[in-house]
């Protein structure tokens, strides 16, 4: 029997504060703070107006709600108690829950639970965490989208595949009458290679969901005057971007987030990119380098010219820095202005160049269809087939590296336990995707990442 | 009919996060982008598990549940969607609601609109206000009880009581036959008198409401080493205090705030208070006191004394600085080392004196007893029966003091008309207080300090 668990499920500081408990006793402690107002008493799942006593004071008028055993998010009886947003008051619930003999909730434990009491999988839990800090609406349908099992529903097809092929070298290996040879082997060996062909392919679409669900580093670059600030604050007002920080790995720093029709930019500031004898503005030269290596290596450089003046020596060097992205687009600014001198070389460096008046807001849309098609955003899957974290990519490619092995040594006439030993691997493997064979740490390390409440 | 409104009613970056609905349209919006899960249908209050559609793509699998009017909060139709924290799955539902014909809810506008529809008066509206900041349980009991609506019903019943005898006089005036001798006009002259008192004793409490609603401003002085920092972090780590900032009026200082059995108090930097040549040190200094004078008026000032060593010349200064206070205490510390010279002379100058030991944290809970004491804090009325807001206790004085003219003019003499004029101003005071007579610029300023989403 687990223990009662309570958090506060919403960030301080708002209209309305929900306070979410789970276990065994959730329905007692409810109703040991809680007096519905009026005639009606809790029913199952019915919002219900009333009173909060804590010791022995009335202080809020919440709603309360209680959820019977096992319809509920984690699989246990639950309730909440949708308090005033007060942060007095919620943590005076907090605490008398405490005394009632729940206890504080961990990160992702209600999540956690959830996964433990088989409501969801681990491939979906963590898509609840990739849901909650969605910054676009694009990442929030994946998010949902792998919540909603589609995905979790291959793998453990794959799964029983695969020990079905198990089985039947098995029954080779324990009955001696019959023959490898009897086995439908090309077949088999079709099976496999299907699988790891199709397990390759979401490997490779991480770099794809990551982009969409933590954004891609995006530097703004460009010689003086070229219409840097103007491009980035027409970009701001074009979209009503949502603009906020993104708490990164570097915390030091802070970017401004900007989503493109799904698409999000994460901002780098790259200010003074040029040649200098001044120490100080020699390391922010560095430091604006080092930004746009980042961007160039796993995200978007935007390099801004000026096209109503003729390409010059400091252009060519924006060019050559653009060089070496991945995805590098060549925005020539000012192009109501546009004056024709050498710009055509634009095409030789860039994948795409992209005639816009920053100052007019002309060619904005251009220059995000230019990004969405670049980064491959606008052609989701629409099953979600994207995988969107580091932990699911490594094991799918070390599911796939089972399977291609499995293969090879079908192919090359080893014995079936050999075989059997590879294909073993990768249902281990695809085990630890849905967490139906996973180490406890690999699952505290998921749900450590959550937020508390979750 | 009134327009459909929506607000986000928690603050963003929480695991959950609730979109609020009211208007005719509010089931109607819901259901257009929320589809409930498996073979329930949404019924009336029943918080139901769905997808949320928008833009044709799901993006959130959330909760959701409506309510049928009249029996809701606002007395309008009502709906919330409780979605996974993501502020742009937030975002996005707001924009549909929105290309739905609802529009973005004002700040406070759902409580206004309870307002206006009878489900609050404006005394309790004015109480989901306070609740919704609510610094401590206390604050919160207070404004539960306000909103529960006691006072509410007593200052209503004022106001009938008033009406009857207003009518007793009309009835004279228009009826010449009538003769003002014939009235009861001892028992009317005691009826106004009592009213008057009880008017007078609720403007008064409105020091105390305010020092449980936003805190007092609390000054820790004393010389150097005399332990002020010890103290703060003794009462910090004693009760577990709930610290958070509070944005004061001016919102260039950071207050850390510390919650004693109830009393709030609102720590001011100190540091420094000392005779300087320096002139950036000056400035500092003069902040201080700046700080000590504000804590002196309307607050507390704690004033730390060395018990181990004897009185000095900057100990005699910190006296002089506590003496025009209106609540100080006098703690003697390294109460354990105490050294008897000279510190009887404290009592002269305090109110209180408190021998403890920050470092051993010996004699805190005395503090807070004396400091409950001493604020008032300790004693509330236990019908709520305090007042926590200058409005109401401005309209508070101005109905007493329409009374006492009332009372007066009748114990004169004066014709019946003069004394019904007082007594309708009276009863017109009291309407504005509940709201039964109010104008709507004062609505306005009311609801405008609410947060958006309440």
């Amino acid at each position: 029997m687990a223990q009662t668990i309570a958090a506060l499920s919403t960030a301080p500081g708002g209209a309305i504060g929900i306070v979410r408990i789970s276990g065994d006793a959730a329905e007692s402690c409810l109703r040991a703070l809680f007096t519905p107002v009026g005639s009606r008493d809790l029913q199952p799942r019915v919002l219900t107006y009333g009173v909060l006593t804590v010791h022995g004071r009335v202080i809020d008028r919440p709603m309360a709600v209680f959820f019977p055993a096992p319809a509920t998010y984690t699989g246990e009886p639950m309730a909440e108690i949708h308090c005033h947003g007060s942060s007095a008051v919620l943590q005076a619930v907090l605490s008398a829950l405490f005394d009632l003999g729940a206890r504080q909730a961990e990160p992702g434990e209600f999540t956690r639970r959830a996964f433990l009491n088989g409501k969801l999988d681990l491939f979906a839990a963590e898509a609840v965490g990739d849901l909650v800090t969605a910054h676009s609406e694009q990442a929030a349908a994946l998010a949902v989208s792998q919540l909603g099992g589609h995905m979790s529903t291959e793998f453990a097809d794959m799964r029983q595949r695969l020990i079905a092929v198990c089985a039947q070298f098995l029954a080779v290996i324990d009955y001696p009458d019959e023959e490898i040879e009897d086995l439908p082997l090309t077949e088999i060996g079709q099976t496999l290679s299907d699988m790891r062909a199709r397990l390759n392919a979401l490997h490779e679409s991480y770099s794809r969901g990551r982009a969409l669900r933590e954004g891609l580093p995006c530097a703004i670059i460009g010689r003086p005057n070229a219409g840097k600030s103007t491009l980035l604050n027409a970009l701001l007002g074009y979209d009503r971007a949502i603009v906020t920080d993104i708490a990164g790995t570097t915390r030091d720093t802070v970017e401004e987030t900007l989503c493109l029709g799904g698409l999000v930019l994460r901002l780098q500031d790259t200010a003074g990119l040029r040649e200098t004898d001044d120490p100080v503005e020699k390391i922010g030269v560095s430091r604006a380098r080092d930004a746009v290596r980042h961007a160039a290596e796993s995200g978007v450089v935007l390099a801004v010219f000026d096209g109503s003046k003729p390409v010059g020596g400091e252009d060519r060097m924006v060019m050559r820095e653009a060089k070496n992205a991945a995805r590098a687009v060549a925005i020539l600014n000012k192009a109501d202005l546009l004056r024709a001198e050498g710009w055509e070389e634009l095409s030789d460096c860039f994948r795409a160049v992209v005639p816009l008046s920053a100052k007019h807001r002309e060619g904005l849309s251009e220059l995000t269809d230019t990004l969405l098609t670049l980064t491959g955003v606008r052609d989701l899957p629409s099953d979600g087939g994207l995988i969107t974290n580091i932990r699911q990519a490594e094991t799918l490619k070390r599911t796939a590296e089972r399977l291609e092995l499995a293969a090879e040594h079908l192919k090359a006439g080893f014995s079936p336990d050999a075989v059997v030993y590879d294909i073993e691997g990768a249902i281990e493997s695809l085990g630890e995707l849905t967490g139906q064979s996973v180490q406890n740490d690999i699952v505290d390390h998921i749900f450590a990442n959550f937020c508390v409440g979750k």
